[in-house]
C-alpha cells in the first residue's frame, strides 16, 4: 500500500502545477514595514503569490507561518519564505524594506554606508533570480538607497523605483481631507522632492474638483490663509516623527503606500504616483540623483515623468536636496 | 475676512454629513492582534469606519495616525481613536482583543480572573454606547471570556460570539492544502470545540469536492494513513505555539479570521463558521458553556447551529472541555 | 416522518435570519440600463441585496432567475423581484431606470409628460415601502425627472439625486486618457449642467497632477490647441448618440456610473460626483431646477455642493439650461 | 508650434508603455453572453485588459465604446475591439462565445456542423496571435465544441477547457441555498457530465459543513426525501430553459461562471471547478470525448482531475453521454 498516498488517490494529475504565478512579489525584510506591505498586498488581492526574505530565520519562519495559517481567508494565497534568495525566483516586483537604524552618535554618512553595504548583499541576489524584476526600494534614506540599488543592479532606470513621497502625498491629502470634510481621494495635492524634511508641497497643484485652493484663498484677499495651508506641509513632515514617538515605528501607512504602487505596476495601470526616480534634467536639476516627481507607472515600471510648474522657492528646495544627496553619494564606498 | 474659511468658500453645505456610517466597527485593544484585525478589515473593504479603543493613549494615538496617514489608499476610510468609549457609539460590531498574558508561576484560574476583570471594564462601556451591537470576543481563553462577556453584557446569546476555532479550522485547511496541492478554499475540514489544545477535528467532515478522505483512505485498506491525517490536527494545535515561539506572538492569521467573521455579519451573508456559541443542549452537552460549533452568521448575529455526526471519542472530548470550562466559570468572581 | 424536513434536521435555529440586509438597493426597470446597474452593483460587491421591480412580469422573473443562478459566484447575494413594490421594503437606495422613449413625431413635452406619469406611479410606492430611502433617478430627461421625483416624493432635496453628468464626466476623462496615454483616474475634468447636448465642460478644472491644461496650452502660445481640447466636449455629447446608433442603446457605462454613486452613498464616502441636484442659488441660477454640479455624497445623500469658477460662456449655458427646463416644468401636469 | 502637442508638454516620456498587460483576456462574440463575461471580468477586477472580437463591426464598436465610456469607474481598464484578430495578440485566456442557434426544423447534427465551421474560422486565428493562450469554450453544445476547438488548435489538452457544468453546479447550489436558508458558498454539490439535459448530480457529494444530505435523509428513514432532493437536479436542467422562455436568452449567470474560471486561471488559484475536459480513462469512459468533471485549474490550465465515487446510475449516464457525443463527433466534417 505504501506506493499510494491520499493525494494520488484523490487527484489524477494531468500536468504539474506552475510553481510561481505571473504576479509574484518578493518582500525583503520582515520587520513591521515589510510585513505591513505583504499583509496589505495579500488583503487587497494585489498579488496572492508572496516570497519573504530576511536574515533572521526564526522571525522569518514565524511571519511566513502566521500568513499561511490565514491563507484560507485570502483567495488561494501562496506564501513562501527563506534566507536563501532562490525562493524569490521569477518575481515581478521586489520590495526592499531591509536596513539598519541610526546608532547613538553615528554620523548620517556612516548610517548611509551601512545601509549601502546591506544593499550590496541584497540587490545582486534579487537580480540574479529575477533578472526582469522591478525593484521597489522602501529602506531609508530612500532617495539615496534607490540610487545605490540602481547602480548595483545594472537594471535600466525605468525598473528601479523608490517609494519616495508617495506616502508624504497621502499624508498631505489626509490632512486636507480632515480640514475640508471630504474624502482624501478628492483632495488633490502633491509632495515631491526628497522624502523627509526637505520635501516640497507643490502649492499650485492643490485643488478640489479642479478648484485651486491657491486662487480661492487669493480671491479672499488673504495671504495669511495661504500660509496656513502651506503649514499643512510642516504637519506632513512632522507626521512620521510623531508616529514613531507614539508607537515606536511606522508601518500601516507605508505598507498601504507600497501596495498601491505594486497594484499600479502589476495592473499596467498608467496611474500617476510621486515616486523616487532619476531626476537629472528635470526642473533644471544637474545632478545624477533620485528624487520624487509625479511619475506614470505600468508593468514595465516608469514610463513618464510630469514636470509641474513650481514657484521659485519650491524649485530652490529641489536643487538644494539634489546637491546634498549628490554630496552624500560621493562619500559612499561602492 | 476672518469670517470666511477656505472650507466655507469651497463647499456650500446643504446638510451636515453623518458622523458614523452604518458599517462602523470598534476594535478594543491595539496590540498586534487588534491592529491586524483593523488593518485587514480596512484593506479588504469590509468596513471603512473604524474606532479604536485602548487604555494606553500614546500607542493608541500612534496607531490611529498611522492608519489615517494611509487612508488615501483605502477608499474613504474614517479612523477614530480614544481612551473614552464615547468614540465607539453606534458600532455594528465590537471586537474585543484586550487582555493580559500569563505571568510566570501564575495559575490559569488567576489569569482568567484578571481577564474577567478587564471584561468587566470593557463590556458595559461598549453596550452603553452601542446597545444593538454584536460582540466579537477574541481575547483568550476565548470560550470562557465569551461566556463572561455574554453575562456582563445582558445581550441575547445570538449577539455575543467568540472567534473560537475559526482560526484553527483555517490552519487545518491550510495544512490539507499543502499536502494535496490544491487551494485551502477547496479543502474542507472543521475544527470544533475548545479553542486550543482540546479542540476536535471532525474526521467525517474532511472532504474535497464531496469526496470524504475517511472513505478514500479506508478504501486503500489503510488504517495507518487515517492516523496520519488525524495527526494534521496535532499540527493545528502546535501551530499557534510554533508561531509564538518564532515571532513572539500571533497576529496576521487571527486578524484575517476576525475580518472574515465581520464580513459575514455586515453582509448578512448566512455563511457557516466555526465560532464560540452557547452549546448547552447540542451534542448532549449539559453545561451552560460556550464552545465552537459550525454556526450560520448574519446581520443579527448567530441564527443557526449545525450539529455534525461525531465519533464517540470526538464527542467525549467536547464533553470534557465543557466540564473543565464549567468548573473554571464556577471559580470566577463576577 | 413528515414533520421533519432536511433543513430542520441539519440546522438548529437559534433565531430567524434578517430578511433584508442594511445595504438593500432597489432597481426599478429591468431593461438594459437597470440590469447593467444591478449586475455592476453585485459584481463590485457594493451591495449583495437587490430587489428588482418592473411591470413586465416575465422579463422581470427571467432577469431575477438569471442573477440568482449566478449568485454562487457573488458573495452571498440575495436577489428578489416582483411587480409588487412590497418587495422593495427597507431599501437604502432606490434606482429608477424606468421610462418610455420618444415616439416618431412626438413632441419633447409630450414625452416628458408620459415619463412624468410613470414617475407618478413609481415614486409614491418606493417612498411608501422605504420612507428613509435615497432616490437615484436615471430615467431621461434626467434633470426634469429628478425634479419631478423630488416633488412627488415629498423627500428632502438631499435625498433625491439624478445620475446627471456623472457619466458625461467619465466619458470626458476617458477621452482625455486616450489622448494622454494615462489612466482616466488621473485625468481630471468635470462636465456639469444639463445631462445631454447643453452640458458644460469646465475648462479651468481640466488638469493632470494639478497641472492645468488651460495654462499648459496658453504657455505654448496656442489658442488653436485650446479649441482642440474644448472639442473633446463635443465628442462626449456625441458619445451617447454614437453608442445608440451602433448597438441600439447604452448600458454598461451608465450601469458603472450608477454603481459608483451607490458605493459613495452606502460607504458614506464623502467623495465628489457630478450629479443632478437642486441648483437654485448656485452660479446665480434663479430657477428652481435640478442640474448637475460637483456634489459631496454620503449615507444621508447630498451634503455639499462645489461652485467652480466658470467662464462667462460656461455660465451662460447653465442659465439657458435652467430657463429651458423651467419652461418645460411649467408645462407638466402633476 | 506644430511640433508640440499637449501630451509632449505635459509628459516627458522615459520609455514607451507596454501595449498589453500580462492579464489580457479576449472575448470572441459580443452577444449577451460574451458581454456579460467581459462586464463581470472588468467589474470584479479579474482583468483590466480586454479585447473584443466579432464579425458584426457596428455592434462590436458600440459595445467597445460603451465599456470605454465607463472605464473611469473601473480601475485603469483598457478595452480594445476589432474584427481583425490581431487585436487579440498576447491573450492569456481566449473566451469563445460565438455560435449560431438552432433553426426551425434543423437537425442537431446540422447545427453542430454549422458551429464547428465557425470554430474553424475562430480558433486558428486565436492560436496564431496567442500561441500560449488557454482556450475557454462557452459556445454550445459546449462539450462537442471544446473537443473540436482542441483538435483545431493543436494545443495540449490542458489548455482547452469548456465552461461545462460549472454553471449547472452553481444553479444546484443556489437551489440548495434557497431550501436551506444558507449561503450558496456553503451548499456543496457537484453537477458533472454533459452540460445540459443529461448532466449528473453527484448525490454522495452533496453536503453542508461536511454533513452529507444523503446520510441525513437516510437517518430520517425516508427514501422519499432523497428523491425530493434528487429532483433539485431536474430544476437545474429546467433552469436554463426557463430563463430563455422568460427573457429570451441567458447572460448574467454564464457571465459570472466564466469570470470565476478566468479568476482561477489568472490567479494560479488551484481551485476546483466542474469544467469540460478530456475524460477518456476516467470513470471507465472509453471514448475520446470532453465532459465535465471536478478539475483543478491554475495558470497553466488544467492540472488535476478528481474522480468522485459515483452510484451505478450516475456512471451509466456519463457513459451514455460519452457514446452520444462520440457518435456526433464522427459525423462532423473537420
Amino acid at each position: 500500500m505504501s506506493e499510494f498516498s491520499t493525494k494520488d488517490t484523490l487527484l489524477t494529475s494531468v500536468q504539474s502545477p506552475l510553481e510561481n504565478s505571473g504576479n509574484k512579489i518578493t518582500v525583503v525584510g520582515v520587520g513591521s514595514v515589510g510585513m505591513a506591505c505583504a499583509f496589505s498586498i495579500l488583503n487587497m488581492g494585489i498579488s496572492n503569490d508572496i516570497a519573504l526574505v530576511d536574515c533572521v530565520p526564526d522571525k522569518l519562519q514565524g511571519e511566513m507561518l502566521d500568513l499561511q495559517h490565514g491563507s484560507f481567508f485570502i483567495e488561494s494565497a501562496k506564501i513562501v519564505a527563506s534566507t536563501d534568495y532562490a525562493v524569490t525566483a521569477g518575481s515581478r516586483i521586489c520590495i526592499v524594506t531591509a536596513g539598519v537604524r541610526q546608532k547613538e552618535g553615528e554620523s548620517r554618512l556612516n548610517l548611509v554606508q551601512r545601509n549601502v553595504d546591506i544593499m550590496k548583499q541584497i540587490i545582486p541576489q534579487l537580480v540574479k533570480y529575477s533578472p526582469n524584476t522591478i525593484l521597489l526600494i522602501v529602506s531609508n534614506p530612500v532617495d539615496i538607497l534607490t540610487h545605490i540599488a540602481w547602480k548595483i543592479s545594472g537594471l535600466p532606470k525605468t525598473r528601479v523605483i523608490g517609494s519616495g513621497t508617495n506616502l508624504d502625498s497621502s499624508r498631505y491629502r489626509f490632512l486636507m481631507s480632515e480640514r475640508l470634510g471630504i474624502a482624501p481621494a478628492c483632495c488633490h495635492g502633491w509632495i515631491i522632492g526628497e522624502h523627509g524634511d526637505s520635501s516640497v508641497a507643490v502649492w499650485s497643484g492643490v485643488n478640489v474638483a479642479g478648484v485651486r485652493l491657491q486662487e480661492l484663498i487669493l480671491s479672499l484677499g488673504s495671504k495669511h490663509r495661504s500660509e496656513e495651508w502651506a503649514e499643512l506641509h510642516k504637519k506632513v513632515v512632522d507626521g512620521a516623527y510623531e508616529v514613531i514617538k507614539l508607537k515606536g515605528y511606522t508601518s500601516w501607512a507605508i505598507g498601504l503606500s507600497v501596495s498601491a504602487l505594486c497594484k499600479a505596476i502589476l495592473k499596467n495601470a498608467r496611474t500617476i504616483h510621486a515616486v523616487s526616480v532619476l531626476v537629472q534634467g528635470f526642473h533644471d536639476i544637474k545632478e545624477e540623483v533620485f528624487l520624487s516627481l509625479p511619475a506614470v507607472l505600468g508593468e514595465n515600471g516608469l514610463t513618464d515623468v510630469i514636470v509641474q510648474p513650481l514657484e521659485d522657492f519650491e524649485k530652490a528646495k529641489l536643487h538644494k536636496s539634489a546637491q546634498i544627496i549628490s554630496e552624500v553619494l560621493k562619500g559612499v564606498k561602492m
